[in-house]
């Protein structure tokens, strides 16, 4: 293990994040489907549609025949049938003929284009006016020109949101293979630290709040998690806790014990762990620089900072990425990214050399939005409550004046 | 029930919405907290911190002591014990002593204040000097400052977001009480729809699509949706399986059979349900028009339009909020929406008087936001499962030009 490593930046921490490799495929009922990735192309083993389809109501024609017509020199066309919703359609559309059809109906035989409602006017009841010229192809949708048959109709790595499952829905494809969810174990440790049941509380303790937070936040990402875990703040309990975590989990995440001294103990409990790699061990943010992850075999180890705020903005900004990673997500696309521009309402003070993080409300003052950023101190956890999402200061700027332009990065919903 | 109702502007929708009262209240245990709505205010039973707590390693003094110590002129202080982390604090601070503390630590009897460590210098292992004057209250957290004792630490309607679980956690609170989440039936109807499992496709047959994209919407939005019915499309077929529904659900999603024919058939399904009222009979949006919203007793029954595209639109506009509101959510706050502002790629075209939703997708060029819309037949499938979010056009603007900065309302994640 390298003795001497230097604190990363955080685009060096993402980089490190997609060295892990996906975890293994299952299959999963489309019902299960959303918030899942692709752990392969979804292939389409038949056209959309498949067979050509109306857009609209009106009349399937060949589309010559309407060539030239318009409102003051309509064209004729004889009825020769109906196409009913649902059915194949049966009546072919001769030369000089037009057969109603509705939306979504079936094109029939012999017909090239669909003239709208609209544009039509019954002569009698066997005889339509057509006022418009239609093109071939023109209100209609192709055998396969929604999804070719045999093209790949969702890219291997894609998230599937709620709509997306209509794909494979209107594929007949009821079931598909995503990545598995990582199993996350959430260990806290700390002297300080009593179970959230613990009433009343001692003088000098604090409550477990990581455990709840972090399995939240791991839930919320797609992970799940194992219910959290208080371990005593000695290296070799923590050690045997970590060691039994990793052969039932694919991720640890241990917080507390990573403050400047407490930092090279988390270390050498790696340090501990048969086959493990220590890979980032500090990175150039605030809050969150004493930041660790090693790896134990495939698996990752993350140390996190106790504070809650901080444990927070280290998981939005690597943990979650990382999990997401695990599940097959390529990284984030900047566009997929929740960001709203607002106005500081505040200057904001800032070192050079390190990312700053700072917690924002968002207001909206006559059609401004406005953030103002929660000063405060990074033990209160009624501040985050408070938060709509945060500004990061990037490392070569020195702070911002009031009235600049940002980015917010909002926080996820429940 | 009124005979003649005219279209509604998207606004009166969501102000009708805002008249169904949110469920009833049930408690559920913390690790199930996030993304429910808290159903009465939860308030603290003891302050947070319930000690007071310094925030930096250093010592804790008496501030009058260090008044006017600096680095040239540093002022002197005998050492007069040790704060263990996660005790109570005993060393009482006298006047001119200072009492070693950990961040976190508890605040010793007699102290009022943190001296960083960075701002002192050991003299002998007895006693330190100061080179920095600090303020009474300086680098702590005094009882109650994060949440007073009785104080209101969360507000009913609150949306727990997994950050927000950190609250109760902290108070020792190991359940919370939020509005239980709406049970939700989709049906589906249409001559043209079959089951999603079969196949081969009988010719003019389509596979019921929206079964499984409304599901996996009314999930995203923290509903409970029952696994999909296709009704057969006559009314008697249609008002048997809905006043079922009704019974077993708080909210009825039946899509399809509201196209302009089919529109009125839905209105008498409702009309022939007991206790029934309808409030809203028609959108002036696009797509999404025939859209329809009733009451019956105190529950939801929504008409939707039955292509995919158009009720994913509708949803997204009008159910999800519905269904946040059922769960006890006020109106999104405009401030928390996902908002990316994108510069249009090409000319929009849109009529005067109804509001047109047009999905886009996002590219990042040099910087710049592009948003792409994707024209198409809104029956294609492929088209949502490419777009990131959509465009809204005013009602009262007719169409806007390439180049233009828009609003991107993006779509949610999986």
């Amino acid at each position: 293990m390298a003795q001497f490593l230097t604190v990363k930046s955080p685009e060096e921490v993402l980089e490190i994040i997609q060295g892990f490799p996906p975890l293994e495929a299952e299959e999963v009922p489309l019902e299960e489907a959303s918030g899942r990735v692709l752990a392969e192309p979804l292939a389409a083993p038949e056209p959309i549609p498949s067979f050509p389809r109306a857009v609209m109501d009106g009349f399937a024609v060949r589309a010559r025949d309407t060539f030239g017509a318009s409102e003051s020199l309509p064209g004729f066309l004889e009825i020769g049938g109906e196409v009913v919703m649902g059915r194949a359609a049966e009546a072919e559309v001769k030369p000089g003929t037009a057969v109603a059809i509705p939306t979504g109906g079936m094109l029939p035989p012999g017909a090239d284009a669909v003239v709208m409602v609209e544009h039509t006017q019954w002569v009698d009841e066997k005889a339509i006016e057509v006022n418009r010229a239609v093109a071939p192809g023109e209100n209609l949708l192709q055998e396969g020109e929604d999804i070719p048959r045999g093209g790949e109709a969702l890219p291997a790595g894609h998230l599937i949101r709620p709509q997306d499952v209509g794909v494979p829905a209107a594929l007949g494809i009821p079931s598909v293979l995503v990545h598995r969810r990582p199993k996350v174990a959430i260990l806290s440790t700390g002297d300080e630290i009593v179970p959230v049941t613990t009433r009343p509380l001692p003088p000098g303790k604090i409550r477990d709040i990581n455990a709840y937070t972090l399995a939240a936040q791991t839930k919320r990402a797609g992970g799940l998690p194992s219910p959290g875990l208080l371990i005593q703040d000695d290296l070799e309990s923590l050690t045997r806790a970590c060691r039994q975590a990793l052969e039932e989990h694919d991720v640890v995440l241990l917080s507390g014990g990573s403050s400047v001294g407490a930092r090279d103990y988390t270390a050498r409990i790696l340090e501990g762990l048969p086959g493990s790699r220590m890979l980032v061990q500090g990175v150039a943010i605030r809050p969150g620089k004493p930041t660790i992850l090693g790896r134990v075999g495939g698996k990752g180890f993350w140390g996190l900072p106790g504070h809650p705020a901080s444990a927070l903005m280290v998981f939005t900004a690597f943990v979650r990425p990382f999990l997401m990673r695990l599940q097959g997500r390529r990284k984030m696309p900047q566009v997929e990214e929740n960001r709203r521009r607002a106005v500081l309402a505040r200057n904001l003070p800032s070192v050079s050399g390190r990312e700053d993080y700072f917690p924002v409300v968002l207001t909206l003052e006559e059609k401004t939005l406005k953030a103002t950023p929660l000063f405060g101190k990074s033990a209160m956890i009624s501040l985050l409550a408070r938060a709509h999402g945060y500004v990061v200061i990037p490392a070569r700027v020195e702070g911002l004046d009031e009235g600049t332009e940002v980015e917010v990065r909002l926080f996820s919903g429940g």
